[in-house]
Formats: C-alpha cells, structure tokens, sequence
C-alpha cells in the first residue's frame, strides 16, 4: 500500500483513482473546482462523465493542493492537456524533491511544441517525471474491462514502482524506458484518427481506413524517432494499440470530428456538433510544425491541415494522398538484388 | 500494356484481374474448375463470390494452363494457400526461365510449415517469386474503393516492375524487399483475429480488443524476425494494416469464428456456423510449430491453440494473457538510469 494523489477529477483521472483504491492504496483525488469537489463528496460518483460508477468510500476529495501533494509516494498528473502548464505551476512550491510524479494526459503544447512531460520537467525540475498511455478508455476501466497500457520512465526502478502500483488482474502494465515516444504516440493519433473518420465520413471502406491508419502509424513513427523516440513505441500500445481504440470507436471525439468532415461539415461545424474539445485539431497544427523543425514527411498531417484551416475538401485530400508518387513502404530496408 | 494471366479465379483473382484489365493490361484469368470457367465466361461475373461485379469483356477466360502460362509478362498466383502447391506442379511445365510470379494468397503451410512463396521456389525453380499483401478486401477492390498493397521481391527492378503494372489511382502500390515478413504479416494476422474476435465474443471492451491486436503484433512481429524478416514490415501494410482489417470487420470469417467461441461455441460448432475455411485455424497450429522451432513467445498463440485444440475455456484464455509476469513492452530497449 502506497499514498498517492490524483491531480485532476475529469472521467480519466477518476478512472484511476478507482483502479488505485481498489489496489489496496490510499487515495486522494484533487480538482481545482470547488464544484467538482462537492459533486463528488456529495455523490461519490462523477455523475456526468462516468455515470454509474460509485467511488469507492476510502477515496478523498479535496481541493487543497497542499493536502493533495503532501507525503504521497506518487502523484498522477491527469489534468486536460490545456491545464497542465497552469497545474504544475500551482502545485510546484507542495512537491518534494524527487518526487515521482506520472502524467497521464495527451498533448503537444502548440506555443513551445513541447510534450506535457517537458512542461512538467520545466514547472518542476525537482521532481522525476514518467508517462502512462495506451489504449485505455476511460469507461472501459472504471467498469473493470481488461486493459493495458505501457509506464515510460528514465529508470527502470521508477518503472517498475508505477507497475507495481497500478497492475491488477484487469489492468495490466507493460514498462518502457521511451518517454517521448509514448508521448507522442499518444497525441499524433488523434489527428491520423481526424483522417480515418474523414475516409468513414466518404463512405469508402475499411481497406481505405486501414490503410490510412497504418501509412499514419509510418509518419507518426518518423517524426517520433526524430525527436529521440524508439520506433517500436509506435507498433506498441501507445501508438498502434491506442490509434485502434480512438480510430475504431464510435465514442471517440477526434473520429466522429473527421467523419463530420467527410460528410461535407467545415471544421467549426464539425467541433459545434461533437459539443467538445477535438484534441486532434491542435494536435494537427503542432505536428506540422514539428514535421517542419525537423523536415520529416508527414502526407496525413499535412493534407489534415488543409482540410481543416485551408478549405480544402476531404476528397481532394483523401485522393492526393492516394496519387502520391509511388514509393518503398519503408526507405531503409535494402534489396537483395 | 503488358499480358498478365491470374491463376485462380475465386473473389481476390477475380478483383485483381478486374483491377488488371481496368489498368489497360491484356489479362487471361484461369481456373481450373470448368463450371467456374463456363459461369464467368456465361455471366461475366463471380455470381456468387463478387456478385454484381462485371468483367471487362477484354478479360479472357480459360482452364487451359497452356493457354495462361505462355508467353506472359508476369503470372499472379491467386489460390487458395491449400492448392498453391499442387497448381505450382501442374503449371511448372509451362512456365518460362525467369518467369516473374507473383503470389496473392496467404497461408503456411502445416507439414511443411513454408510460406507460399517457398513453396513457389520448391515447385518452379526456374522462375522469380514476389509476393503482394496488404488490407484488401477484395469486394472492396473490385468496387474501386481506395486500397493500397505492398509488394516484396528480391530485386527492386522486380518490385517496381509489379508495382507498375497494379498501381491506379485506387489501387496504391508500395515496395519492400521483404518477402517473408510480407507473408508472414499476411497469414499470422488471422490467429491474432480469432483472440479478438473471442474478446468481441465475451462481451469485453475496446480496450481488451485494442491490446490483443497490439500484443499480437509484437508476437508476430517477434517470430517474424527469427524467421528472417524485418519488424517494419509488421508496423506495415501487410502487418498491423491487414490485421486491423481482419479483426474489424465483421465480414471476416476469422473474427466470426473468434467471435463464436467467444459466445461458448466449440471450434467445430464455430466453423460449421461460419460455413467455410476459417484459415487462422490452421495457421494457428503452423504458428505454435514456428515458434517452439525457433523458441520465441507467442503467448496469444498458445493459448489460442489451447482454446481450439484441447477445450481451454475462452474466458480463462483471456485471464491468462493479462494475469501473465509483468514485462517491458520491448525487452530490448534500453533504460536511460
């Protein structure tokens, strides 16, 4: 048994609390909004984005950052993307030194094109920062549906510490020394899911879509290893495993988004209609930019972007991926003959 | 414009000579069964197999392998991965030194545990064998749906020369060198479709399905490089593409199967409900073969093979995988401290 802290009570951060006190650990959940926290104390239930599943009674809920960060053995950082910045500076004067800390949000900050575990390394340098991803649906855990993900850290030890903490016999943890690779694995999918939603949207089929996904899985993969990640990251469960979940479900936001699109909606449109955030969209302009820095060819992100902030219509953008010139699915694997 | 005849005429030879005519080729589509030859030579069309779906009129039809064999500029294996080896014998005689082939089916097979293209190589030695994959659903393909392939050969000058020859602009072709990751890709991804098939079958979530696919990936991926191929190709078309067609789609016959013994069905109950040759069956077998020979894990594998072939309950199959040791994503990544 451990004490660990949950920053952030949104359905993914209260997923995990759950996951954690069922665990056996002592649990704290934290949210910024005073509102969050009386709907929580009052209900035990996050009645509008986790709707049915009760917190289990050894779960507290404060909003006092203080209380949330002090003497814990492990905090997990799952506020949205957006916040993450802003949390870690309010939290920094609580936290320890060598604290381990565990981001568990999605995201590329558009300003600085930095990954939340640099903005945490930033606003926190004391701290030891580590990642968890994968393909992981909030309802899905907090229902106690069989589930993987990977821990990415720089040692193994704090590696093998989060696993210990977080693997049960519905939740099983896979660790990884990639940070930036499971990072990013977990932000560019959702814009290859923008386009796989896009190809839904068209009403073409599933060998368009499946080749989409996999052709983004290579350019997600490309960029990744320029930026210092592993190429096998992107074959593992933060990358493939997670662009199945959020490519092939009908809950996911970035996908209906796209298939919006493909039916003739604009952006803006598409984003009214979905009535929330579409991370893929911000997501779309940081990669770029990133594929830019680093002059690595993205044909999805780039055609993604013009869909979405040039006018450009999706079938155009569907059929000049398909009439690229022809080329070798992997440039350096070398011919026998 | 080049002659090119399809050896095979069932949905996927069909397509492909369909696909081959439409590109401006001079096609011969071959079968050996004379009633096949006498309903499309009558209805020009696979009435059953692609129906609705109209031959070009240029497309000639014959079950004289003479008549398919001479004098062409390149031969698509397209039967079944059981008869490969027996249409190989019987259409050696005829086949010219240097003969380009290239094969369509996928399959190992189970006495031998060969790939197809080896099998090729056994039975005519004197011709030059690639191999086309990728997620294609052939009804897909013949309705012009944007699909895209890759296709492996020794020599480049092969590869581009295949590649010309399929390439439209719905049909998006790629290159690769390797020919036993392309293949293995194509058969192995049928025994990971029936764990995800069984996961949809026992009622789990997304995120269990998502995982199967990505863990089954690594695994292949693991026996594909003892064999001599290269873990791209698994991130590839021909790897994680076909499979996210074949777990996904509710037309395959692999995944129903899953999905049957998933609901408690037995294997034979699940195959006599889908009707015809579950190929992931049989594999799964060759696949268990591979991978004792050549001492890799394949836990999805095994425990697949134990739920068809010695009554392992589908459910404790499931348990075991996620109740396995804990383990590094990739065990030959290195920890930075």
């Amino acid at each position: 048994m451990v004490k660990v802290s949950v920053l952030g009570a949104g359905s993914w951060g209260t997923a995990l609390a759950i996951l954690l006190a069922n665990n056996g650990h002592e649990v704290t959940l934290w949210s910024l909004l005073e509102d969050e926290v009386e709907l929580l104390r009052t209900h035990r239930e996050q009645t509008d984005k986790l709707p049915g599943v009760k917190l289990p009674n050894s779960i507290v809920i404060t909003s006092d950052l203080n209380e949330a960060c002090k003497g814990k053995d492990l905090i997990v950082f799952a506020v949205a993307s957006p916040f993450v910045r802003s949390t870690a500076k309010l939290s920094a004067p609580y936290i320890r030194d060598n604290q381990i800390i565990v981001n568990v949000a999605k995201g590329i900050e558009e300003a600085t094109l930095s990954t939340l575990s640099e903005i945490l390394n930033d606003e926190i340098p004391n701290a030891e920062i580590a990642v968890l991803s994968g393909p992981s649906h909030a309802e899905e855990v907090s229902r106690g549906i069989p589930t993987t993900c990977v821990v990415g850290a720089e040692s193994k030890d704090t590696a093998h510490f989060i696993q210990d903490i977080f693997m049960s016999d519905k939740f099983r943890v896979y660790t990884s020394p990639d940070i930036i690779g499971i990072e990013l694995g977990g932000s560019l999918k959702n814009v290859i899911a923008l386009a796989a939603g896009i190809a839904d949207g068209l009403g073409f089929g599933d060998n368009t879509k499946a080749a989409l996904m996999t052709r983004g899985i290579a350019e997600m993969s490309r960029l990744g290893v320029a930026l210092g990640g592993r190429r096998e990251t992107f074959a593992g469960l933060s990358g493939v495993g997670d662009l199945i979940v959020t490519c092939t479900s009908k809950h996911s936001r970035n996908r209906n988004a796209g298939f919006l699109i493909g039916e003739g909606y604009s952006m803006q449109e598409a984003m009214d209609k979905v009535h929330q955030v579409v991370e893929g969209v911000y997501s779309a302009k940081a990669a770029l930019a990133l594929a830019r820095k680093h002059d690595i060819q993205m044909p999805i992100v780039e055609q993604i972007n013009q869909v979405l902030f040039e006018n450009k219509s999706a079938k155009d953008a569907v059929d000049d991926l398909l009439l690229r010139d022809k080329t070798r699915e992997y440039s350096d694997l070398e011919w026998k003959k």
